[in-house]
């Protein structure tokens, strides 16, 4: 899940129930867009929808599989390498067409030995993740008093305590753009202040004291300083320590490094299109993941449906005008850089349109999708077939991190959406494994990616943007 | 929580319907146990609810605080012996009367560094706890081929595969005590069929990627071997990897030791009664706990409902007729020491009833009773008054493993039962701390302690086993 994508998570669990009158609510709904694209398409997806869900097993188990053989799979790890490898030789094992990687340069930032402990007022060993992107402390590590804040008001109003000190973050969880800003940006406004150090409660609503790790900023003016996640226990209990007077200190320790850039890939194959070969619908997810559980939901998934979903139209025979391309993109996570690539390399192939799944392969609610008017028409008729899963909504608008530089040359783009109300319990956590995904909701995510890529792929029309 | 003791677990949460459900019933039903006791103490009873839970805080506060200022608790450790003084110097300070503490003899086990590393199929270090009592492995560790069995009958079934293995018992969850068994009897039924180490899953519903320790058992006639507990997550993938065909090796390191017998302590104040002082309704928790986490719910919590019950009652001023004594007992975890230690100490005072908290103290919904059938009338009758909070339940059977030893002299004993439902999912984890219980709850389960220990205490007649 990329920094500030969060548009398409939902949070409205689907019940039985509620889902019939969704499905009702849409074929009554459907009266009108249904008229944006040709009748015959209803067959088609009901098709896919009932081949994807005989299987329901296949595409779950894919995901378990990259997961298992390569665990988690960082910018630069010889793990995301291997397992972009594989992925090129699955793909061809199952008759994808012009399977390839491309390659690109991605950042390489290396975690290494790192912990934190509390010393006083007494001494405990506290679970930690440094965050991406941050320095290390000297050898030794840094031992200062902890100064805790709510907010970045709260640091502002207090500067004048924080010099010499590390600033911990504990914010109560709203939401991932919220909590998430003191992962991006705590180092730099706590370094503006004097601290040497600084922490933040990790950006999850849940936690078993469990530690988010995460992408984090520096700022060119301002100096560089260690920061790292606390769970929400620890921050919590430091907090109590302080208000009950006591001196909290703790010594961090870090050796993380930003090594020279790496080689990787982006890695894709094709279902090629039978009249419009050049034109492409490209969908996917990104390959690479944090250095923690085995990056199952971020973003396994999203590589392995719209991979399972070309798969799955081939089974069925099925051959659009244009082609459609699975993406794994690489270096989602931290540098964007399989994203730039892609556009750099495929900018000049016209794209009728970019979906991106990177929320986890949870219940299918939809698509958020960013273009035209008169696409958006096209993308609501589209959305109408998808009733039968409860994948029918069509939000407001679309995108993901790797498809976001494409999308700026001026193609429609959009994200898949699900029901997300689980996701950050276990994004950029060691609790992000296969286990948390249901069989049944990834094959539903592998329905509904086949659907919307055949159908836009096949349409007589161009969507625009 | 005792190995074994699962009596007392409840799995329906309480909501308000429901609750004003109970509550309605329960004053129906009073009708007729309600003759078991003097009317007066439906007074006394609101007044003991109204003013535990006028102070939200208090409770949930000394949880926090015990927890926090100690830490875990195992028993040989400093730590314990700290919280242990602690509690005798703040009960004082409380005003409860004869505070003391009482020596006892602990086991005393120490984890000592350790680690488990899958080798292959690829490497990955992953989430483990020695369990409780285990040895340690050679220095270099014990590294073998993991063979994945979901039960012991299927270990039976598979045994000639066994020998110079790591045996992963890899169960779905039922219950605690299914599931346990695999950590308390696991490492002697994988030592029988030659298997060098032994695995458990860790015995929880629920896992971020959470192992789970707690005690094991060896058996004089059979070879001692290393016992681990492992995430669910890990288990589940060790299965899907052999699953594949692929050969799982692993390494085990632990240097965990059984030290000599270390000193402890019960720890114990009262509120004296007025008439019969040397009659006692003794009621409490156990203040040791695993070394993981924070053991606020396992149990701190039993601890100090007992206690800042008795400290409700003094600011009250109500004074029962017999004595009420509060005790954090020690070593319940590893040994049972501190209940054989009471037993031994205390088997000559007459004690009207015994009271055990050790199930966490989540939404109260009242009590196990193990007693005469005229006393269970008795017990009905104040648990009646207690429908206000919904803690109106007497259960079929009741105890603790700190109380039983108590009970089999011939004492009625009672255990609070909670709603349980997420009990084991902190429980002898990293993630029992204090955030997980509700401070409103907290103050629920005071009122129920309070009242029941009150009124058993205030009876003109006794209760009998």
């Amino acid at each position: 899940m990329p920094i500030g994508e969060i548009s398409g998570m939902s949070h409205i669990p689907l019940r039985p129930i509620a889902a019939l009158a969704l499905l009702v609510c849409a074929r009554t709904a459907l009266a009108q867009p249904a008229d944006a694209i040709p009748a015959k398409y209803r067959d088609v997806a009901n098709r896919i929808i009932a081949a994807a869900q005989a299987d329901s097993s296949g595409a779950w188990d894919r995901i378990a599989e990259l997961s298992d053989r390569f665990g988690h799979r960082l910018s630069g790890s010889v793990a995301l390498e291997q397992a972009i490898d594989w992925t090129v030789a699955t793909m061809r094992k199952d008759g994808l067409e012009n399977v390839r990687k491309e390659r690109v340069m991605v950042p390489h930032w290396v975690r290494g030995a790192e912990s934190l402990e509390l010393v006083s007022p007494r001494r405990q060993l506290l679970p930690m993740l440094g965050l991406g992107g941050s320095i290390a402390t000297p050898a030794a590590g840094i031992t200062a008093e902890v100064m805790v804040v709510a907010s970045f008001e709260e640091l502002t109003a207090r500067a004048a305590e924080a010099k010499g000190k590390i600033v911990l973050y504990d914010a109560e969880w709203r939401d991932y753009g919220y909590n998430g800003a003191f992962r991006r940006q705590g180092a730099i406004a706590a370094a503006k202040v004097g601290a040497v150090a600084s922490l933040a409660r990790a950006a999850g609503p849940y936690s078993m004291r469990t530690p988010h790790t995460g992408n984090m900023s520096y700022d060119s003016t301002v100096t560089k300083i260690p920061h790292a996640s606390v769970t929400a226990e620890d921050a919590q209990m430091m907090r109590r320590m302080i208000a009950r007077g006591e001196r909290v200190r703790v010594t961090l320790k870090m050796s993380a490094q930003m090594l020279p850039d790496a080689v990787s890939h982006n890695v894709m194959g094709e279902l090629r299109g039978r009249d419009l070969p050049n034109e492409i619908v490209v969908m996917g997810g990104h390959i690479d993941s944090w250095d923690v559980g085995q990056g199952a939901m971020d973003d396994a998934g999203g590589v392995v449906v719209a991979w399972e979903a070309i798969r799955l139209l081939k089974k069925l025979g099925l051959t659009p005008r244009r082609t459609i391309r699975a993406v794994g993109w690489t270096n989602e996570e931290n540098g964007g850089r399989g994203g730039a690539a892609y556009r750099d390399l495929h900018k000049q192939e016209p794209h009728q349109l970019a979906i991106e799944s990177d929320g986890g392969v949870f219940q299918p609610l939809g698509f958020g999708f960013t273009g035209s008017a008169e696409s958006r028409k096209v993308v609501e008729a589209i959305g109408g077939l998808l009733a039968p899963i409860g994948a029918q909504r069509i939000g407001p608008s679309g995108g993901g991190a790797d498809i976001n530089p494409l999308m700026q040359t001026g193609v429609p783009g959009m994200g898949l959406e699900v029901d997300g109300t689980r996701y950050f319990w276990f994004h950029h956590t060691d609790a992000d494994t296969p286990d948390k995904l249901d069989r049944k909701e990834v094959a539903r995510c592998v329905a509904a990616m086949a659907v919307m890529a055949y159908i836009a792929a096949d349409l007589e029309q161009r969507l625009t943007p």
